[in-house]
């Protein structure tokens, strides 16, 4: 079905103004006799019209609404506003404005969510949400809108994504730990429904091989969600277990944390008996008592990254599947030394590994 | 100029589609007919008409976006997060959706955002970046849009608002310092252009005078905005000036890190050789070494709060304007003690004052 071209009479029926109003109204200099709301109605009614009064010029497809919806866990886990401000500095210089919503990884509240965003009609969604298991992504997909993956990704559909290299992060601190002469390291996991847990769990195992030391599948504990209160309650079972062990990789900072308030409870000293890594560098992981060893994301050039594959999609709608990893960085502090046994010969079963690939 | 009842004819002309696929896709359960895009194009062209398939029951003005629009000077300062996440919470439960952006507190950058907000139609805009002596209020206001102030007000225009209470909260640290026998107190006090800045230097001169201690006015340093390296910069110059003091007022937490950092500096010791005070109680102020003494200010709440202004103000135009402030709480942690040189004879001096007014 082929649609004739829109002109400021159509505008004008639709806004209920004279022809005249419009053209005014559509001047980039108002001349102030028509009112700021009248104004507002009649751009908007223009853009849902598809009105292009130099289509050549402008290029403007006729039904954007120049906004990006975006879902987030919750936007109080510190991980995130560097993130959602990386996202809305670089739309902004493209003049579109982010919608946000927090889902706090409910299934209901996304579909719930997502049939709200599309109703308001977003160009786009970034999705900060995604779990293994859960329909949100067939959803997406099938509403036929460009998705872009932040933070987490996905196994099952092909879309672009954009997160930290979890696989060299983990890789870096297992590396540290062994060389410090650690041989007996606990890994606090956290739940296998999201990539950022179950991929960090996987690389754990496959560096430790690497660096020739054993995994004890006791001294793997699961939290259900990456909270301080669900780390200290693993990190408490891990103790009461009763398996010798001198390190923690913790799944994220707010985990190693968990493990800070347990150890302060049953008279631990970090580093001396324990040492412990989280993971992200959240704000304030150096004024920790002890500043946190972990690992550093770049979350704010991860947002820039994907609202630049999200301006890319919107534009050209069929382009190129991408998947970034930004790379991380070990930043070493006071929670990590030898251990209390000292370094014993493990030294020598460290493999010499160069710094950290970004795979 | 009266406007007849928009039609479902009326939404198929301009959704350019045939009667019954309108009829079919604003039907509560779609028949899968329809395809998604489509769906989405007509219920917007429906909203943008006016469309009202029963208007009595459903009591919607026609031009609804259903979007609320937020201004924040920056998401990656911890004071923010819990705010927009209390707003979205919310907003969400009446169907809103917040745009946010941030400002940076820079006034070209406030209109340019302000004026795509406008092209958005949002429903109405909360505003977190008031400034005392800037533009943005009274373009809003001329813009005649239901407007609501967060954690900043104003002084000129009147408009509804929600912000802690600063005053109680700097009553409560200068009566808790003045009970430790602290004579000597400093203010590390922010910018003018705020009300924040603004108001808690006023309380604390009021406060002093209220609980029987001088100020010295040479004991009060000015930060150019509330940030960590400002209050550091400052706190040095404090220091290099020479003056005895015992305690410092800091306007907020990141100031008082910013002493925290000095104070390292120099080889004083918090709170042996110094008391120091924050404000806000920001994410993990608990863990800094010494945890920080500060007010806690109910920033969830301030943001639901103000989403229950707006949504009031979006429902009934010209309702009254309300100003919220929310109560402050002391937070006595490890940086405030008796001065080096003891209580000495202060106690006495102190008024037996109640807890905190909500003045």
């Amino acid at each position: 079905m082929e649609r004739r071209t829109v002109t400021i009479r159509d505008v004008a029926e639709v806004a209920d103004v004279h022809p005249s109003t419009v053209s005014r109204a559509l001047n980039s200099r108002p001349d102030g006799m028509v009112s700021a709301a009248t104004v507002a109605r009649i751009v908007a009614v223009a853009k849902d019209l598809g009105y292009q009064p130099n289509a050549l010029a402008q290029g403007l497809r006729a039904n954007r609404t120049m906004t990006v919806g975006m879902l987030i866990p919750d936007l109080t886990n510190p991980l995130f506003p560097p993130i959602v401000r990386g996202i809305e500095d670089r739309l902004g210089e493209h003049g579109y404005t982010l919608l946000i919503a927090n889902t706090d990884n409910d299934q209901a509240k996304e579909h719930a969510i997502l049939d709200v965003m599309r109703r308001r009609r977003v160009d786009g969604l970034i999705i900060a949400t995604a779990r293994l298991e859960s329909p949100l992504l067939a959803e997406v997909m099938a509403a036929d809108l460009p998705v872009v993956l932040v933070n987490r990704t996905a196994d099952g559909p092909v879309l672009p994504s954009v997160a930290g290299d979890d696989h060299a992060g983990i890789g870096a601190v297992v590396r540290h730990l062994a060389e410090l002469g650690h041989t007996r390291i606990a890994h606090l996991a956290s739940t296998r429904e999201v990539t950022t847990g179950l991929n960090r769990y996987q690389s754990f195992l496959s560096w430790m091989d690497t660096v020739g030391l054993e995994v004890d599948p006791e001294l793997i504990a699961w939290c259900p969600w990456f909270t301080q209160q669900d780390g200290a309650t693993a990190f408490r079972q891990l103790l009461d277990a009763g398996r010798r062990f001198t390190a923690v990789v913790a799944a994220n900072d707010l985990v190693a944390m968990g493990c800070y308030d347990v150890a302060a409870e049953r008279g631990l000293r970090i580093p001396d008996d324990l040492s412990i890594t989280g993971f992200n560098d959240i704000p304030f992981a150096e004024r920790f008592s002890p500043p946190l060893t972990t690992v550093r994301i770049p979350h704010y050039q991860i947002g820039v990254k994907a609202a630049d594959l999200m301006l890319g999609s919107i534009d050209e709608p069929g382009s190129e599947v991408v998947s970034l990893r930004l790379p991380a960085e070990l930043v070493v502090r006071g929670s990590t030394a030898v251990p209390a046994d000292g370094p014993a010969t493990t030294t020598s079963t460290v493999s010499p590994l160069a710094a950290a690939s970004s795979g």
